[in-house]
């Protein structure tokens, strides 16, 4: 029986990357099925890589999870595959695969890929997708290997953590930062919903959106349709965090905000502003 | 027995979303496979994905479409999936189906998804394409629910339509407009090698492509190799209409040309432009 | 028993093009898999086309690859199938399937894809990778037909070639050219460790790196971590090449190289550059 793969990286689609880990995937496991998860992050983008997989894991099938964003490539820093209850991750020890073993119950052994027999032989620099990390997710997910046998196990606390940043709650007021900005423009916070019901703000709250010196007034609702056309709104996304989004358009053409965006949420209206003179 | 799905949406490829769709469809039907028709349709354009659908359709397996242009997702907007002699079409009731179901002979049977046991909890707001039009074609696809299990039935004449331009036929010209530019550049006109026979333009007439005020000579041939590198023309595109094109170019960067565009064809020669003074 | 497609084109991802390929296949050959190899390359470049089917053919598994780079649709050029040691080469006779042919053995016997049966119909002009490249890979990959079954026998001498590059040996010099940007910038360069072995430079020469008249020191190391975040390096690339680098930078915004640049490397340090007065 064989597993399926789910890949995600940072080749982008203008090259052949993604296809030649494929072709490598199914030389060595010509009956292994895999799952493109995303190939358009930002490239060396840790952060949204190891976000994306977070989001994507509990939909994804159970499993191998390879995952090439690897700045480091090419330094010293480790290849691992990590036992988790979901299945087994590998990828570069830079914290890009952190989230989503976490959000997995965690890690029950890690091991780094250093048996010669995985790696391909390779020209001159390692293509690590290709050349290691696609043939060591084809060999566990084939099972032509344990992965006890990939090499020597490390240490759970060894791994390179990812570090995400943390909520404030202040009086009345919640300050978190933008998590992702999607494909439709919607700005994902850090910020749940237990987060704005520990001070005080609920659905019926008047609350104000303050990023930077700007203030807005902003409703939270249950769906899109709770407001008019091309309004904003608060609401908890399909992933449960609080997102600012805009009814059929895109929060970020409304909103000063991008990934990493100081936000905070506060109950109130908006301060008045003397525009003019 | 399995039957194939293909999947359009207007996701992109820059999140996890169509991963993430593929990744539900891999848990619920394990066996089945999936086809991607494209995922990089502009955000809500009904109309360019419904006509993609159409185009392809009778190039792709039988089985089960599932499409997520969704721009009233979080509002009233049904959830549908529809019974034709090529397959089952899922997706939201917006029109978006339409024109693949009339390529396909029309809609025998016609249901709500509103079966609760489809669809997956969510934390928040609903991903449809994930929770509940994913889920559904992988049910279908996998034969563990019959069409008629997914909700209600619904009358087939109370379906959202698209609605297309028209072409109107005037002496010797033929007006109609831009309905698609394509990778290459081409601009494919709702015009049909009929209409153009019908007010008497043929292969061999000189004809006058005329867009807004501006006026230009143009051929219709048979094949690209019909006119010089750089040449605009006209021809009967791989889907059977009449299209804009240029020989080892692009239409658009020719002609002031995009989705839309009105266009007039007429037997004759472009009227003499004064340009000087 | 089938054989796996491989499948590259500049078909891009804004249509349903890549989609309805897949679709064909899989309605002639359903237990076909097809691994797409890149679908973003320039519209009609056959060079990087065919260079890409060249860097990624010894990674993807023996079968069919079918290639649709085609600037010439529509003109009397030939499609062909060509038999070589890897498998089975599907394209136009534009040189886009000559690279990855000789990296494979070059060819044993060609034909051009003529037979009528092969063809799907079409109510116009034909897209040749849905009506006959497509259509062809599938029968051949399903072993519903043989290669000679697809069209009468060509000489292998009247293939279209692909012209490539050389490089020129000065006095402890090397000329060549960029064969290749990729997505993450670097600049592969048509000249191998050979040629700057053959002039006496190696690993530890201090090393000019000419580009029309700017000269730059650079080094050669063996990986990234040589050299320090943000500087510039020369190194033999994942497919044995010499490649301009910058670790967790790209080449192309620290040197003025694109795709074809001509580029020399020299034994020494730069010119004294008198830039003030």
């Amino acid at each position: 029986m064989t597993l399926p793969i789910s890949f995600l990286s940072d080749f982008g689609r203008d090259d052949e990357f993604v296809g030649v880990v494929h072709g490598v995937i199914a030389r060595i496991a010509p009956d292994v099925r895999v799952i493109d998860v995303g190939h358009e992050f930002v490239q060396g983008d840790i952060r949204a890589g190891g976000l994306a997989l977070m989001r994507a894991i509990q939909y994804l099938p159970q499993g191998v999870a390879v995952v090439v964003i690897d700045p480091g490539v090419g330094t010293q820093r480790r290849a691992i595959a990590i036992e988790t209850d979901w299945g087994v991750f590998i990828g570069p020890d830079n914290g890009v695969l952190a989230p989503a073993v976490a959000m997995s119950g965690g890690a029950h052994r890690v091991f780094a890929i250093e048996n010669p027999e995985v790696k391909l032989p390779a020209p001159g620099a390692t293509f690590d997708g290709r050349d290691l990390f696609g043939p060591a997710a084809a060999v566990i997910a084939s099972g032509q290997a344990r992965i006890d046998e990939l090499g020597p196990e490390i240490d759970t606390d060894a791994l390179t953590p990812m570090m995400l940043p943390l909520v404030e709650h202040g009086e009345q007021s919640v300050t978190g930062e933008v998590l992702w900005v999607d494909h439709f423009g919607n700005a994902q916070l850090n910020v749940t919903p237990e987060d704005l019901q520990l001070v005080g703000i609920g659905m019926g709250t008047a609350i104000v959106l303050k990023i930077a010196s700007a203030e807005f007034a902003i409703d939270w609702v249950t769906a899109y349709g709770g407001v008019e056309e091309g309004e904003g709104l608060l609401h908890v996304d399909s992933y449960g965090q609080i997102a600012v989004a805009v009814r059929n358009g895109r929060a970020v053409d409304s909103y000063p905000v991008d990934t990493g965006t100081a936000v905070t949420l506060r109950a109130g209206t908006p301060s008045l502003q003397i525009t003019g003179g």
